[in-house]
């Protein structure tokens, strides 16, 4: 077998075997395949696809390249693509487990303008993400979730390919992007998996076409092995809830643990609750969406939040925020008519939430915290948003900018746009 | 201006600025842009073709990122795109020289299946092809011709790229290829250009349509650049000629330069010495054909020939092949159908005549002969080629395997299918 053979039938849009899926994959990992040309493979994969089988195939070559974790019962996992101000894990893993479906959720630190869950969970003070996969399957028994950086070598070959995709322009391949999400939920051994597909202008799907095509692969990827997915494909194109930035996230996330969260977010967490017990319990959402809306409202999940909390060494008692805080005014009346999730999110880069390189430090309490949404009617003047800084200055006017104003009532947008089984 | 940025405009089929491409080949040339990021885009231009705006930029870029050569005088200038068998350039340039037109051939060496003249040249005792720039344009001075190898630092750019194409299965790109070639055309100081582009199953170009192309855009980018080109389409279905390999190659070049070259070989090397002189002499081709049949057949091309491996220190008394020549013998009665040039170069470059890697040494001596080609009548046991090896030994089948007999009669393939101006 040959790496140039290999290319050049997928220069003809061929199927790939599954045989040369691994001598690619493999021989990329052990550096037999050097970068240059496995990049050149990526783009022929982004610009010409692969199908369903050979997407299954990647999966599997790449779930095999590491450690792969077992369970002795069933867990339920679940994933977003990643957004701005998204906090939903961190009130959704208690919520499900306070109800008593068992969770196991990895997650990863941000990057570019979406901020990462291991962030957040840093900025509460003492709270420990690097578990071993042991510690993470005891706390998983024992109280019955666990919240954990990439623990183990899972899936290595995804590692060292998404690290060159990343710098060669082929991040936006779907059968690349579902294969890379689907190894490491498989290698996470879920049971079941929820996935909460972000759509929109500060999401990794720009359309919903295209986040449904990723949908329906990434269920056909989970049924070959025998797993049950289900993709939520929600609004990313204002942030979600009002605060974006490590700390303030935090934050926003216990209110509502406390029933006082977002309309958007408690929306989105009650829905994805429910699906994630639904599989598990193996009933139907619609029973269930009651019982989780009590969980938020009569602190059964945030009992379960200060479990995790205290069981991996944090303390909530202990969240700074930057006291620094500008206001931004509106600078005329009228309705909002959008909030640039991908503008706001660059912002609160800038003001240090999040990074540009992985070496990048990070400072957990700044951010920007909305004070109005899409569809909210404003005065001139009024504030809009308010910024949590502490050295970075930015110009006022580059955060108004990300809000635009209409002098038309504007609807509220729809968050969820579809369920896909 | 960013790499990635520019990756993704060609992964969306937008054409690329001349500064974008500027930045691109600068920043590979000087190891800004690394590997990997070049064979990405290299493989999305690939996928997505460059524009006929995008083709000049990027040859100009290339053609300035070293040495250009410039003459007091106008010369003439003749590339093949490679063949089986194709020694042409040895017997054109002597007899375009011997007619009065200066031309300067800058030739190459063989890689795979196809041979380089440069190699071929050197297969006579003495010859020195590694002359300097200075003394390539004092021969053509003094003589009116001059055969090189490449001298100088010309093109490094293109170069350093084809290098990567060659080794990520990205050479198949008609802008890619037509930049390439015309670049170091364009370096190499010649006011007039004729290429003898290879259609065919041994050749760069395997069908019509895609060499019409290739044809179009290099003369297009000649225009700009002020040029003449002229491209011949050839038939390279079949060997040219009969022999194969490099000494073999230079015996039936200075045959032809005797008058007693094969059929097909003389019809291509008059055809193309009457476009060169056309060009040079600004005179229609028709009215030279005469002249330059009298050239081949009255030893006035010979005797340019003479002169030049003279003054490049070669000796033609001693141009030596290998003494061991097996007979392949025809298997059945019938009319040769086709001869694989791509097998029949295969055969020769594992005799020795050619190399699979650059560094492989070759042995000038080995190859085959034919001694029949498409269209002639063969008799059962009759000899239809002859294998000149030393020590490396075909398996006869090997080499009747490259021959396919039918048993109904077969037409001369036609050797010239157009010429594009």
């Amino acid at each position: 077998m040959n790496i140039l053979d290999i290319i050049e039938k997928k220069e003809k849009k061929l199927e790939l075997t599954k045989s040369e899926l691994e001598f690619v994959i493999n021989g990329y990992l052990n550096e037999s395949i050097p970068d240059y040309q496995m990049s050149a493979l990526l783009m022929a994969i982004l610009l010409n696809g692969m199908t369903e089988k050979e997407t299954v195939s990647l999966t599997e070559i790449m779930l095999n390249s590491g450690d792969k974790i077992t369970f002795d019962f069933n867990v339920v996992d679940k994933h977003s693509t990643g957004g701005v101000g998204d906090k939903t894990t961190l009130v959704l893993i208690p919520l499900v487990a306070s109800l008593g479906t068992k969770v196991a959720k990895m997650g990863g630190r941000g990057l570019g303008h979406t901020g990462g869950t291991i962030d957040k969970l840093e900025s509460i003070a003492g709270f420990n993400t690097e578990i071993t996969i042991e510690e993470l399957k005891q706390e998983v028994e024992e109280i019955g979730a666990s919240i954990a950086g990439q623990t183990g070598n899972l899936c290595p070959a995804d590692k060292k390919i998404y690290a060159l995709r990343d710098v060669t322009g082929t991040v936006a391949s779907i059968p690349l992007i579902a294969s890379s999400i689907m190894s490491k939920k498989l290698a996470s051994g879920a049971s079941n998996i929820v996935i909460d597909l972000k759509v929109g202008e500060g999401a990794l799907m720009n359309n919903i076409d295209d986040a449904r095509e990723l949908a329906n692969i990434m269920i056909k990827i989970g049924k070959a092995f025998g797993k049950n997915v289900i993709c939520v494909l929600t609004n990313m194109n204002q942030p979600l809830g009002y605060a974006i930035g490590n700390a303030l996230e935090v934050r926003e996330a216990i209110d509502t643990l406390n029933g006082k969260g977002p309309k958007d977010l408690e929306e989105l967490v009650i829905n994805l609750a429910s699906l994630m017990i639904s599989l598990d319990q193996n009933v139907p959402m619609e029973i269930l969406i009651e019982s989780v809306e009590n969980a938020l409202k009569n602190g059964l999940g945030f009992e379960k939040f200060k479990e995790i909390v205290s069981y991996q060494g944090g303390d909530i008692s202990n969240i700074p925020v930057a006291t620094n805080i500008i206001e931004i005014k509106a600078e005329k009346s009228g309705y909002v008519k959008n909030i640039s999730a991908l503008k706001i999110g660059e912002l609160a880069r800038r003001l240090g939430a999040g990074r540009l390189s992985k070496t990048d430090e990070i400072d957990y309490t700044v951010g920007i915290v909305l004070t109005k949404k899409v569809g909210d009617e404003v005065n001139a003047g009024e504030t809009i948003a308010k910024v949590y800084t502490n050295k970075v200055l930015i110009p006022e006017k580059d955060v108004s900018e990300c809000f635009e104003i209409t002098d038309f009532k504007v609807d509220k947008p729809k968050l969820i746009y579809e369920i896909i089984k």
